[in-house]
């Protein structure tokens, strides 16, 4: 891929160059958040405070960036997968040193992103997980996650940052097994470790359909709990195994994700990020601004499709019916928490065999095809 | 398939014939447990009371069968998928009134399990999840399945059963979605509802492929939670996308399976359940004690093999090993919680780059493939 | 599923009450064509000669009902999996006996869609395959298959039929393995054993996302090698490992698929399918209507865009000048057949580096987006 | 990774140490062969010439190091999917002046492949195929493919080399869809191509899972169609739907492997090539000896099962009896192509129903965990 603006070398020089033509973009379409990872942005020194002190010349430069276009931070997040170190974990890495490297990593990035006004921070744990069990002591592992999380919550605290605090799952890759596999397991275990106050999540769809999920379920369910934080807003190809990170091109989609966020209010402090490559064989320039122009026009169909569909109410209506024997009677008393297997068991007898009821499925597929 | 001893009817006398040669086979192959779902060794009648009136008949004849024999019921379980008032699932449809039957299935459950002296009762949700998020509302139906387990809570602590509670997490199949769709979703499921005090985990690795962990994954992870109660020792195969409840013929994988069993301290009230079927194309009665047999004897072997692994402390010290720089200094103030963002940077500061440390994957497998 | 004309029962009346059934349908849908499975349409009896005996009478029912309705066959096929005599194989089964009897369904149904006028005769080996590799001798078994295929294509003649053979690939179930796989697979084995002239593929888009590849891709590969015949227009879900046979709701691929039916010319003598079922929870009438009627108008909606996309013009240019340098100089001598090693050698060190050229991958999605 | 020999520099010096690093395994591994990509060996110069230019020097120094060694040459390749130029495909890219690069470099490969005594030449087409069917012409591509194998096979024969042309399936990575997809869609390829006489297959296990096929299917197919050349005996992880190129570890796939190869006589060219890798996280010298010892004696130790299991006969005399209906009579009429759709109907009434037989899979299975 040949790109003007990129000679690919970790320099200070190409670092801001890179981040000039983002913010072109960005303001070329228009666009008014963006985000990074500490080591896109600016390289790895020889220790710990070259790579600090670098990263203050680049963050001096990305302040200087927002205030000349007004563009603002939707998240920062620590790359904690690239660097040779953390091969077997950052927050899970079997050696306290290299644990203790990711821990100075997230420190510094929560501080430069309250600095740059960040409204969230991520946490994508690329490493932490396992490639074999037999070399693995995946508690321990866990609890060690568990115990930079609360860690991460203490000094967000302390340095008076409100960002929100954002988990964004994903099932394997580059490992064969990541803890934060789905939205669900991620929801658990926050409960499991009483972190539930603190983190909600960032959803990639791509990473969804690895799981297994469809390509909107991670964000139904973490928007159902509460927790949906912000969105990766890409596509996976459902028959390769691997994270592609394509732009979305399937309008179906796009408008079921965008009538999730609509019913939830819309994003508190997160937002639709284009977390998306276009192919390695599109090499021109023009590529990058069709790719993201298409992915953008996408959701944008999607929200009006979405819009509408919640107007009209059709759907929403023929559901909230199918749960109506739960809005009183003993369907109320178990909502309410006061039925029993007893008093279940006899409202049964008394009811006899219930009646069939069809499911419906192609009827509310040929009404959302009617939307979209 | 041709079984002299059913002729597929669901009479009574089919039932018991049913019944009469499981236990043969439970003496001939000398297994001391048995299991059971209630609508398969007794039929459904017309209505609930006709449906539990048979099933005591049944539950009498269990009992005369145990005392005869001195097999003992490892556990029972409701089948909530099978009948079509089913059909959109048990706990959680969306009529409250097959709500109630469930509820009313399970209650009966819990009787007859207490009455047999079944160790566990076993939940599988096998149609609780969806088909279609079109028309499903998931967070009211994962709610109402939470208030079916609090249901099922207390009326176990009313009729003075000590049977451990267990779920039985499974991806998909009938459903498209199920909500317990694995080990880690399951635990937390439970700690999100509070439940965690109240259920373990029935492990069936062949569900566990199905989503997309390996063979020994949510055996491993339910384990070291403490939550993993008992195993349906089947495997699948890893190429095709559904349940085949095949015998276990994978020495390998059966050796991890009795590694985690052993260093837990063995079961407290679960056991290996051989929930396997032999092929559909192997119709002889041979066939039947074949597979059992060939199931039997590969647990065997694993369990003489992991019982060498962890008496020789090889790979264990391996691990431990690794895992060292958490046993005292800086890593011990992680485990202990007293860690903080800053301390671990100072300490990352101080310290410089760690020193790469190899995975040895292939040492650990070649050790491994020492003892199979 | 609770269908008013159908009792389940295997007798001669429920057949006619079916078939009934089916024509109204078709007369109410206005849909010109049917098709059929021998043992779907006619029970089995228990000799060959009364089975065929039944099917006869069956057969006098539908040419009648074709006269009464003007409706016409698609095709007729042999169903040889779903009796138990089956279960390893039809024309590959190991027992010579079983391989006579597939033999004696094909010869009937040869002769009763030669009656009926039925433009195609369709082989889905549902069981020509193998369970496991260590009891079966795969070369012999795919010998027979060609074997039998010889016979059919010899009898066919015999009997004056012009009908168009079809093969329909299937990866797999209920077999582990099909040999049949997929498109490519069909193709290479008719030229492996001289069929090539005699068949050609009815392609189900649900077997080929099943074998790994895009629901337009066997429709796509049989098309360009002038082998497809006839389209099973179903859909399956690519998060399941099963064939769901559900109707196709996305548009976007109706769209290529009938951009591929049109540029071949339309069907010889093939249609479109609709091996679709309505969900299990889809109970009611209504709903097997609201399916079809879904699934006739999602491939309208796709045949309308696709003739946009052809007279417009717009992607099928970018495509040709893509290829554009072998429609002359070298790249033409290639296609010729006249380029050798040499010639290509000397011709890449005098022209140098190719220039990069982008593949363009997002403007042609873009460029899809517009019509759908 | 840190391995001393290597600089990850392309100069010719770094070039000439890794070769002598892996001479320096092969003796003290006692290993006879040796495998080469062209770009993997010697660096891309600015021109072809120059390319070549440099080839030719690292050729020399590989002669002198068998002379050196007496280790022999089991195949060369060329690579056409590194470098940029290919990211379309190389004899399938849609630029006849990539398609001539490819030509030039698979002539020199041709070429020094027969110099250096090389047994086989292989064509592994990783970017022979598509990432998205909009901007394809799948027909022409694979025709082009053909023409190119044609060129080749010419230029063969031209030269006066008798070395082994083998093709190597894989079914995506890094294109969406390779052409050479699975072994049985490489054989029928070649038949439809008429290149079935000049090409054999190198099969890669770790390519035959990710088409969805066991570990041993396509080293099965290939071998019963009498066209298994050589195998490269690595394996991927079921679950990860990429290749990880893993020493095999399983003894099971070994001794089926093994016991293909033993059946058809050996290898007439080719060899176990042991193209693996270990994985990312195993950084010392010392994994890299560790994991190739293992896989070798993993492959030793399923040879002996192997070996055995022919000896003792009791496996393939079980399978030869299935068959045994096709040894005369009827059966042997449809092996020798003299039956007919009369005959055998003719003969399936006259047999009456076949009594069911068992497949006997678990016995099998049993039987082979016997020997593993």
């Amino acid at each position: 891929m040949s790109r003007a603006f990129d000679d690919e070398s970790s320099s200070m020089e190409n670092c801001k160059r890179r981040i000039d033509a983002m913010f072109e973009m960005l303001v070329k379409l228009d666009v008014p958040y963006y985000t990074f990872h500490d080591r896109d942005v600016s390289p790895e020194g020889e220790t710990l405070e070259e790579s600090n002190k670098m990263l203050d010349e680049i963050v001096d430069y990305l302040e200087m960036k927002q205030k000349e276009t007004g563009k603002k931070l939707l998240w920062a997040t620590q790359n904690l997968f690239t660097h040779a170190r953390y091969m077997n974990g950052g927050a899970t890495n079997p050696d306290a040193k290299v644990f203790a490297f990711a821990c100075a990593q997230a420190k510094k990035v929560l501080e430069i992103n309250h600095r740059l006004g960040g409204q969230n921070v991520v946490f994508w744990g690329g490493r932490e997980g396992y490639q074999s069990v037999l070399n693995t002591d995946v508690k321990r592992e866990m609890d060690h996650m568990a115990a930079f999380f609360h860690m991460v919550v203490e000094y967000k605290a302390k340095i008076g940052s409100n960002a929100q605090l954002l988990i964004e799952p994903k099932p394997r890759e580059p490992t064969k097994h990541q803890y934060d596999y789905d939205a669900q397991t991620v929801i658990g275990f926050l409960y499991t470790y009483g972190l539930q106050d603190h983190f909600k999540l960032n959803i990639e769809p791509n990473h969804t359909t690895l799981a297994g999920h469809d390509y909107e379920h991670d964000i139904l369910v973490s928007s159902k709990f509460g927790m949906l934080g912000s969105v990766d807003c890409n596509s996976g190809d459902p028959l390769l195994g691997w994270d592609t990170d394509m732009f979305c091109t399937d309008i179906k989609k796009t408008t079921l994700v965008m009538k999730i966020i609509i019913e939830q209010g819309g994003f508190a402090t997160g937002g639709l990020n284009f977390d998306c490559k276009v192919r390695r064989e599109s090499t021109e320039d023009r590529d990058l601004f069709i790719g993201h122009i298409g992915g953008i026009d996408n959701f944008a169909r999607g929200l009006r499709n979405a819009a509408k569909i919640i107007s009209d109410g059709l759907m929403d209506g023929m559901v909230k019916q199918r749960y109506s024997t739960f809005d009183d009677g003993f369907g109320k008393t178990v909502e309410d928490g006061k039925a029993t297997l007893e008093s279940a068991a006899e409202y049964a007898a008394s009811v006899g065999e219930p009646e069939q009821t069809s499911g419906r499925q192609e009827e509310y597929e040929m009404i959302l095809n009617r939307y979209v």
